[in-house]
């Protein structure tokens, strides 16, 4: 164990982008005890943050003289521009420095951030799979990690210390489950997990013109269609940035439903029941 | 209006079938006030219900003695066992009766069940869309009603007196809204709304091995597959009586989700984008 840095150092750090996400990290860390500063483009966000007590200062410009005083950083922004900010900022960070991120994909930024970034900073890739459906600093709610999971995501240029930054800050914002896995497998689990049921709520909500049918709306298309409500921007970055394993998803899912569709045209009656049987079975392990 | 049936007489009626619906159907209406009583094959049934003052009385054989007493029956079977209960006993109803049901699909039911029936005898059909994944008298309550949506499909042999009855029972149960349909527009409502939505779980649970999923699964998969754990045999036959609304509207979704795939596969970035947009746009009128 190094003990180079005290204390109050460790707890000082810095929130690249102040939006839902990044607003929930300040708010949650803040109550937590940390020293929390913030960069956003816009600056109505941080004059909020500080004005509420979120942060305790922060600025809309990126400038190596600010980065450059934190030993650790979170970026929380969208995929492709955080890809851009490590390719031109770098060299903002300090030698030392532990940096983190909030990323929803994995493979496709992972090895590649962490090639180009000096070899003297580490970034350990962590997500949170939460959120909701608003946006922005004004809706920060560390409430929003309480029932969620957080992955941490290590290769092998990963040291422990590294390691032990991501995992104290999923455990200071208090996330239900915190878990280690590839950045493989998680992107696999993401793409069938999350981005699946994604584009199949959108598929739904999208193939039948369906606004005469609300009246007649029970809970279950209520709580399949919940999540047709979506960021498109943020989300087609995630699906072209976790391409080819949502694709398989996909596949594999299109293939199933088909399937089905098929069995039922040919009155094959037993092989719809095995498989509403192997469905409720599996259904069992995920009951809370 | 016609008189000359007495209150009392329209408050007794009988019910056929105490199963989850039926016995929910029999407990809401004692409580307002019926004289409730059953048939079921299942004697145990019947004493359980009796005992636990759901029903007055009842019996597990259905004679034309018991079944010619009623001015009122409510059919509460499985589609196909509804459907081979009016074939065999239809000359047990007595001249004059009402009768409804509770069939989750109308069209390949109804216009044959009117057309065998003695035409002194009037079937008013009726879906109440409520159910949960527990089965049997024991599990009766009437409060799965409160939330749900109830829908008399007449045709043009019904006559005011019947739906007027089907409303009431509607009213009585508590149910969220009653509403009229024709057989046809019901049946293309449940293949969209229902029975797609139970086979897009259905697929989505079998399609890929996911026990090893459960620690990072969130709302969203629990959401979409809450409705995976299904009743296999009655699902089964709702499915194959309305095979061909059903095949459409897994053929329309299928396309949706192909097409889908197919934008992510090109990144046709924009494409992708408006089908999302499209969704939050119709997505706004299901929120509660």
């Amino acid at each position: 164990m190094k003990h180079y840095r005290d204390w109050s150092r460790m707890k000082k750090i810095l929130i690249v982008g102040l939006g839902l996400i990044g607003g929930s990290y300040a708010l949650g860390l803040t109550k937590k005890g940390y020293e929390v500063y913030a960069y956003n483009r816009n600056k109505d966000a941080i004059d909020y943050a500080i004005k509420n007590k979120i942060i305790i200062s922060g600025t809309s410009e990126f400038t190596k003289d600010f980065v450059g005083q934190f030993d650790r950083i979170i970026f929380s922004l969208y995929p492709k521009v955080f890809v851009e900010y490590i390719k031109n900022y770098k060299d903002f960070i300090k030698d030392g420095a532990i940096i983190s991120d909030v990323t929803g994909v994995k493979e496709s930024i992972v090895y590649d951030t962490q090639a180009i970034l000096n070899p003297r900073v580490e970034f350990i890739p962590a997500h949170p799979m939460a959120g909701k459906e608003v946006y922005g600093v004004k809706n920060a709610d560390e409430k929003i990690f309480e029932n969620a999971n957080y992955i941490i995501t290590p290769t092998d240029k990963n040291t422990d210390e590294g390691i032990a930054f991501a995992t104290e800050i999923g455990e200071a914002l208090g996330f239900r489950k915190i878990s280690i896995l590839s950045p493989e497998k998680h992107d696999e689990m993401i793409a069938f997990l999350s981005q699946l049921t994604h584009l199949i709520a959108v598929s739904l909500m999208t193939c039948k013109d369906s606004e005469n049918l609300v009246n007649y709306t029970g809970d279950s298309f209520r709580d399949l269609t919940r999540i047709a409500n979506i960021n498109e921007n943020m989300w087609t970055e995630l699906f072209m940035m976790n391409k080819n394993a949502l694709l398989k998803e996909m596949d594999s899912f299109i293939n199933c439903i088909t399937k089905l569709k098929d069995f039922i045209k040919g009155d094959e009656i037993d092989k719809i029941k095995n498989m509403m049987k192997l469905s409720t079975e599996r259904r069992k392990y995920f009951n809370k």
